[in-house]
């Protein structure tokens, strides 16, 4: 498993509850991509979405996120954190 | 205060070390603008950094970082979260 950051663009003037949503969508199917999304950022005004998960892979990220309907526009592995 | 998510780039090759290193810059001089930075993650592949802060105000953040010598790109406020 390793730790990635994906972004999301576009989203402006996402709700909490709209954070919530799509948050509790891909928690909802993760498990069967071996994904583990743990937490989330949004700045509404630029429509900008951090989502920090644990994965096997990059891909496996992404086809949670496709799956759940909000592909992410970038997806790093960020391997180094303090 | 507020959260904000930053983000540098052309940090390509970073090492754990460095990544520490610059979080421990930031963290010696934080206090003097309102700012503590709480996590940081690096993709020395792509060379981006993500740093998560609470601050009052954005520039509060870029102050930090610019003083520390290596100046954000980007500085998000991110008031969702989950």
């Amino acid at each position: 498993m390793a730790t990635f950051m994906d972004v999301h663009t576009g989203m402006t003037g996402i709700t909490d509850e709209q954070l919530a949503a799509a948050h509790q969508a891909d928690l909802a199917i993760e498990a069967e991509e071996g994904v583990h999304f743990k937490q989330a950022w949004a700045d509404p005004e630029s429509g900008t979405v951090y989502c920090l998960s644990e994965a096997p892979t990059a891909d496996a990220v992404q086809r949670v996120h496709e799956r759940a309907g909000h592909p992410a526009d970038e997806v790093h592995p960020v391997p180094l954190s303090v």
